[in-house]
């Protein structure tokens, strides 16, 4: 009889905690393999449209304004260490996504956070010379700038 | 004579102008706009990911950390200047996005600045008490930085 009582007790705690976890169902794995793929490549975009105005500046499509290209380099700096946290936050290599992040990411992190390192560095020095107002000093700093993007990406990222 | 050099001078001038044009054919308006909403669906996607964290604090499910929330604070300090500029850059108002982005944010476009500056303000504030390393202290700032969410999505985004 207790035998008996326990096991219905067993079985509806069983059922109670099928219900209680199918009722809290969250995003699916392959539902947050995507989130964490697209809050990344937020970041990316983010990263492009700050410094196309800087590279526009460079190329001469968007007028030169010193304090606009120190606050699109700060805006970098600022958002450059949530790459390594993104993709430590999820492992997303065994998840069938559109993605250009390759598994090497995972297998030499430690290069890859030194390299997202490399960027905040290298925005923040870029930002200090745009600081300085002068034109022909910071559009000489950019391309030490945007190494950072390639000297990552050529490792890191599918080369398309 | 002079006549039909000129028409057939005038005809190849054209083709080549059409060659050239659709050589350099950039996106089309309409993937322009879908390139504008996509920056500014960023912003939004990365304050989620940054206020995400500073709630989990609050709600228990994130260890309390001060400097994080302090740093993910001052990160959305940054970017919330983007809002603005991104929605300044590009009226897309008479495309169809799948966007909650309401025409009355550039009806009243001074308003939805002072609205991206509160929320800027409120960030520092609460990265100002955050970094005090106050556990109460910072969590009771809380609500009142979120605040700033809400007060700008009842006037410029789809309720839903």
């Amino acid at each position: 009889m207790i035998k008996r009582v326990l096991t219905v007790g067993l079985i509806t705690l069983g059922s109670s905690f099928l219900l209680v976890s199918s009722a809290q169902d969250g995003p699916t794995p392959e539902q947050q393999a995507q989130q964490a793929m697209e809050t990344r490549q937020s970041v990316f975009r983010l990263f492009r449209y700050n410094l196309g105005t800087i590279s526009g500046m460079a190329r001469g499509t968007v007028e030169f304004d010193a304090a606009i290209a120190e606050r699109n380099a700060r805006r970098i700096a600022a958002m450059a260490p949530m790459i390594p946290e993104l993709f430590q936050a999820m492992d997303t290599r065994e998840f069938d996504l559109d993605t250009e992040a390759l598994p090497v990411i995972w297998e030499q992190f430690d290069l890859f956070q030194e390299r997202a390192q490399a960027l905040v560095d290298g925005a923040n020095e870029f930002a200090d010379i745009a600081a300085g107002g002068d034109r022909m000093e910071t559009l000489g700093a950019i391309r030490a700038f945007g190494a950072n993007c390639g000297n990552c990406h050529e490792t890191f990222r599918v080369d398309d």
